[in-house]
């Protein structure tokens, strides 16, 4: 296993776990530069925030500052219960796929979407199997375009208690399936995100993570993690810190490595203010001290 | 597929649908009255309820009113960190075993228990494969008794939210892998309560079910249905209604008919009235027409 006790250079920061200071939404100029104030050298931006600022000052201001990434998020959300609701996701995701080659990004995360309508109130569909079907066809019209410009993409499996509203894809299993199935020839182009807080519970965690890498080149192009706290008082904004909650991250640590997985710790906390109700370097220094000692 | 449109023979009501109304702890007795006012025949009754009544007068009361039991709620919650923790809940579960014989329930459900203290507040160990084990010893410690005295154990796979404080048993395959472990040959004392909440996204789960009936005996000893709401905004008490959620339930129950099944439909929403509000008799009506309409 690696050493993290002494620096923080595997360390990411997805940055929804800085997003709101005190209720109040931050830049991501500002986000970058409390990084940068923290030592930390990477981070998995959220879409929206780019777009708030301008893709090409993003990148600017990445390059003038030396911050990476260990990520872009997100495309995904492919279901949809009309021909013409598929074509526009997959237009969607192709320009995602764009923006994190501008931004230099290693992957593109897709969190892929449940039944078509669900996460707006208007259901239109309870058939997750064709939500399912539509996951993978779409990302099968994106995968071509993803080559070509060379962006990974990495399926994110999600809880299973996202399954109606935000993925329809709940285990690293069923995401791997996918990724067979589209790119049997593991050409770099198709892996995974293995997000700590949506697949500790999995019986088959240790075998698919080891399915997931082993074989060169890995399909392991992510790695999430948090906390899952009991009791869980919300379902989308209550994630714990590393070492808060009931997750054994060292020893998901140790089936990443063991597969081969050497890559960044990307921590990440949706609203961890909501929470902590704290300044984002008062966020940045626990989750250096947590990393150290908790993951 | 049986014809639910005429009449309820096949409707169970956990008493955890009805157990609160506006805001009070319903006695049983008054649910069995409620229950048997509206024409409902059978019920699936928890262990403390029972136990605040008495065994024996509860017994006398389900004889005299002709209610049939579809379950009795619960055995399990067996990890435990000491061998002294772990013989406690197994002489518990065997208590279990003979209340439910007493009230000549068709089987004693398993919620089989999280990680060890996570419920209370004091987690003791973040190792849920020592749980898993802790578990699969503890139903085959108690499996001799419910076979001596003929009551068949049904575990109940449960949401993988709960799986850090209420089951780690979270899919059917993991369940039937335990039952197949414990009782190769299928004698009938060991099986699945399938719950359509809990198993609903498993992309796994029409496959499970036809592995859980099909060779004789089946497996298949409950069914518990209710609905999963968009959004839902609490882990433990906001069960949906059938029809107010995203379950194609329909579907479910088609695997399961296919698969052999031709038992009762156990409604379990827990704290129905927290969302509803309202009298007894007035969600058992409900719980009658939805069951008409939505499963």
């Amino acid at each position: 296993m690696r050493d993290f006790s002494q620096d923080h250079r595997w360390l990411s920061i997805n940055t929804a776990t800085v997003r709101k200071s005190r209720g109040v939404d931050l830049p991501l100029p500002e986000i970058i530069e409390a990084c940068v104030r923290r030592g930390i050298r990477a981070i998995s931006p959220w879409r929206d925030q780019v777009a708030a600022v301008g893709l090409d000052r993003i990148g600017k201001l990445l390059r003038e500052t030396g911050i990476e990434l260990s990520g872009y998020c997100r495309g995904g959300m492919l279901p949809a219960s009309t021909a013409e609701g598929r074509k526009t996701a997959i237009d969607d995701n192709r320009r995602a796929i764009d923006e994190a080659k501008t931004l230099e990004a290693p992957c593109l995360v897709l969190v892929v979407g449940g039944l078509p309508g669900a996460l707006q109130g208007q259901l239109e569909s309870k058939d997750i199997r064709a939500a399912r079907a539509d996951v993978q066809d779409g990302i099968g019209a994106i995968l071509d375009h993803a080559k070509s410009v060379g962006m990974p993409l990495a399926i994110e499996p999600l809880h299973p208690m996202y399954a109606a509203d935000r993925a329809c894809i709940n285990t690293l299993e069923q995401a791997l399936d996918v990724c067979d199935a589209l790119d049997p020839g593991r050409s770099g182009a198709l892996g995974v995100a293995v997000d700590a807080y949506h697949v500790w519970w999995d019986p088959d965690l240790e075998r698919e993570i080891e399915r997931a890498g082993g074989s060169s080149p890995s399909r392991l192009f992510a790695y999430h993690i948090c906390d899952w706290l009991v009791p869980t008082t919300d379902l989308l904004t209550d994630r714990g810190m590393m070492g808060d909650g009931v997750i054994d991250l060292p020893m998901l640590r140790a089936w990443m490595e063991r597969a081969g997985f050497r890559g960044m710790h990307e921590v990440e906390i949706f609203s961890a203010n909501n929470r902590w109700k704290r300044d984002p370097d008062e966020v940045l220094m626990t989750v250096k001290a947590r990393h150290r000692e908790a993951s």
